[in-house]
């Protein structure tokens, strides 16, 4: 698979809620962050919403932000597994232009309805929303 | 000025916490959500992290989402007064294709360091990342 | 129906958690407390918790309020329709004095069951409880 | 001092960040409201936003609340020392009309700005926002 | 029964979100985590999930704690009732070296699947992991 | 440095505000709590408040959580840098017995008052608290 290009969408204004005891970003918000995002990129290309984070390869904190800074968040397909899904995610500071943080590696699962991994069925990144589930989780449309 | 496109950018996982009594979407989470992309959107076309809310106009509330949904957020600049930034929003459900909710006009003030209404100098909608500021909130680099 | 005074019930101390990057009251919160506030007042005038928001009239940004201030909210009905309630809204800074914000319309719609729009039966203001439901939602006492 | 009626002021609609993991109210959002509750009455009363709570008498857990229930929280004071005010707390729970749980004492503190305990000169409810301060918490109005 | 002693488990980092107006640890905030605790504590003494708080003593808040200090909360069983738990509490301050306040009694009450008081067969406090529930809270392993 | 055992300390109850859109427990919510109890103990260990997140190595996520299980967080301390610490982290879920995630390194930095690396000057675990800091973060005690 070619590697794609990191599309960057979803971005957060740093508040006080935000910050850490130092004043800076809080680690742990940025984690959290990224791991919703990546959970809606693989929900979208994998045309199901039970999926689950699996694994995350190792990260380094390369520069921070502060309050009222802006964060934005990329990601991108890099392998489409039997039933998993893996991707590259990279975590920027709008206001410095630095990248706060990249992280090679990010898999998730798609699991049945039974809870269990499944295979999806997809080989390729779709850049379009042909894929995306047309019912609620409970069923009903 | 031209009708810009809305241009989707923050996506949001319905979770529990977002949900009201009734099992759907809770208004307010929307409205934070909506409100939060709007200054981020008025920071990046008016290069001035120091904008705040100063009208919303009046807002239908076509559809909603339950638990496990996508939610997208896209905005677009439709006015820049002389110390303002007038644009108009729209949140989609990403599973139901459907519209949210649209509002016609959302205008931010950009404020100078005393918090007091200055003008910003812009007169259009900037595509790049030409104004965002480059220093933190407290004028550090 | 006559026009009703507002009642100002629910306050906010304004924390940390609830402030912009700029030190002020973040709109998203304001949004998300007026929001809550209407459901309530809803809730306790229709006699049903199936309660959801539907329309909100445009809204000015009067004033602000910051750390530590104290900020109320208040309600009254306005319009009693077939199926949903019109209310009035206003937010204050008790320490200011001023008023943060005024919504001239807020609709909520009453819901059965099945979650679509049904006749609540009423036709004017109750100052009492007498309407309040007396079962939790899952119908149990 | 004669003892003063409650007040109920500040409601809540019981979402399902509440819930504890029995899916009944949460203790600790419990407490965690009415000692909000209990700092905004306290600030009105004393003229002063610098108030901490320094003691809670014992607490009867009598019944609880479920999603979607209506909370109500009240306070009356019930006593003015030299640099404390003491108040008594219930709260109500407005499907069933239950208490949900009451508090005879509830005692705040007056903090000068150096943070210690200072008079207030008060030996009275008042009933009015008389005493309500003027004045931002860093000494702007 | 003899008097356990206190064991220290949770710690928390003192975050701007954890603060009131004041920028002193909000004591909302403090007793939302010490009832998360005991409950903690009581499910794994009692050997069930389905715990609720019933009564807590008298709380004197003796000092406090600001932004970046590390507050521990601990507990020790006091009583085995029928169908409850008894329990002492204290929270202290890391930094300081003080105790921020202690709880004489907090009572939690097990339930059964009925969600009312039921036997747990304990008489004496548990140093091992011998009780814990080996199933989900919906039945499932 | 010898292997230190893991200490176990910090407990969670998983409650529906830290569910994915699966009822399972958020990935976010487990890396925020893991980021959290690592900086408390690395505080501890450097006596130093001023610490802030540098590295994580590859996370597996081996099993999960469901709403009321209880979770606990350790570390140990794995080796001391001249400006940081190396830890390794374990998450287990109390209910099912099981490791939910094992990370073999987190690294945090320790910072000076300018927000720069600085030597801590420490070689090896305390088992005490001989290290905590006894001024809060602005210099008081």
């Amino acid at each position: 698979m070619e590697q794609a290009d990191i599309s960057f969408r979803t971005r957060k204004w740093v508040r006080p809620e935000d910050l850490n005891a130092n004043g800076t970003l809080f680690g742990g918000s940025l984690l959290k962050w990224i791991d919703e995002e990546a959970a809606i990129y693989a929900i979208i290309q994998l045309g199901n919403r039970r999926v689950v984070t699996k694994y995350i390869s190792e990260i380094n904190f390369v520069s921070s932000a502060t309050q009222g800074d802006l964060v934005e968040m990329g990601l991108a397909a890099t392998r489409f597994g039997r039933t998993s899904l893996s991707m590259r995610a990279e975590v920027r500071n709008m206001i410095t232009r630095q990248t706060i943080l990249k992280i090679d590696e990010i898999v998730f699962v798609n699991l049945g309805d039974d809870g269990k991994p499944t295979p999806h069925g997809y080989h390729a990144i779709t850049y379009e929303r042909d894929r995306i589930p047309t019912e609620h989780l409970d069923g009903s449309r």
